[in-house]
């Protein structure tokens, strides 16, 4: 599992006075990074090697600007050439939001769905992780 | 249904080329206004009566900058106290993406869930559409 | 003047209560759209032939979710190879904040900027706008 | 001065490939805490003392998604009910934007402009950094 603290920004609350859900969406491809490096060590977008297929976040509690976040991030599922990213935010001890993404390997190129290699496979499986 | 056509702005691309999938959340939720009327008809926040369970997007082609795009907007599933909502931003005419967003009737003073009225059910049940 | 109405977005709020100021540079881009397209007509952004040297925004009065905003648009000044747009955020017959975004004619192959052509000249003076 | 290392997002970027420039005006709100912590020490919203004038950015060279960026934030100037905030974002050793922004010290019950205390003024003047 990955970890990244980060600092909610004033414009990321809104009118509610809570962090906007549409935020986590943010909040969550940027703690991707890590796995988006399995691919693209790099993380030159010209070498990009994954598409995203879709996104859920179910809201658990409300989240707050002032106090920091911290990100996990790991793999719940790996397919044939697509897996599934599993993601939470914490604050003040608590998982205020949980996450997926469905991620394929896709050939830029080619425009079409790419096997996993057995060593994609490997290094996606070292990094799962279990929802709450 | 709820139709609304708007204009993707150049800061919602990203660096593959296309719109990214994390504005596509904001999109919907600002297609959200006229289910939000139904609860608060001048969308006054400080009478806010709603609170976002989860979301869910799936992404079906790419949205470009440069082109109009039509958000649809219904009601796919009606509860006792939340209701799903769900979304389509089409372009070129193709559903590119689909989204749900299950919101939940909410009392923010007492901080409980709250059942629906049969006349809120009656309205919400006016506006319903299914999934592609 | 180039005029474009937009409803402010929920997620565009911030915890205030009122539109977030970050949020007018992207309404301010996304109406500098008929600019662009005396450059890149098709807004085909691998023919792209701007680069932006500066904003800025001036913040004259409060700006509110659930009433539509006029974006103006025009060009304050025209130099050799820059020029500057002029735009302004109107709610309720108010001219709530101003700003500006001076554009650079660029070349992105040699990488350096290219003089304002005697035809782009014109057609950019033909949509002069003065500060309030 | 203070400074914080931010990481681009991927939803920064944009179709050009680099961090899109409206950007930049959220990373400096955020980078702004440590000021607002000046007038509001728990940055609770409800207690807030700040409104914001104008906000200007000189875009100085691309900034990239992939690599840290520093943020550099410090004061301009000190008036009588208000000050400049002067920030800068750094990437490969290099200042890449630049910014301002004017904050008012506010009351937001009389809805009216409030003088700067000898304490506040003192305060902000530690803080003392000079454009590039």
């Amino acid at each position: 599992m990955f970890k990244e603290i980060i600092q909610p920004r004033f414009n990321e609350t809104d009118a509610l006075g809570h962090i906007n859900n549409t935020v986590l969406t943010m909040w969550f491809e940027g703690a991707r990074d890590p796995i988006f490096k399995l691919f693209t060590p790099d993380l030159d977008t010209k070498q990009w090697r994954l598409i995203l297929a879709s996104i859920s976040v179910q809201f658990k509690a409300e989240l707050f600007y002032g106090r920091p976040v911290e990100l996990r991030t790991g793999i719940s599922k790996v397919g044939n050439s697509s897996f599934e990213v599993l993601q939470q935010a914490w604050q003040n001890g608590q998982c205020c939001a949980e996450g997926t993404a469905v991620l394929v390997h896709y050939d830029f190129i080619a425009k079409q769905k790419k096997l996993l290699s057995a060593e994609q496979k490997a290094a996606l499986s070292q990094h799962l992780l279990s929802a709450s």
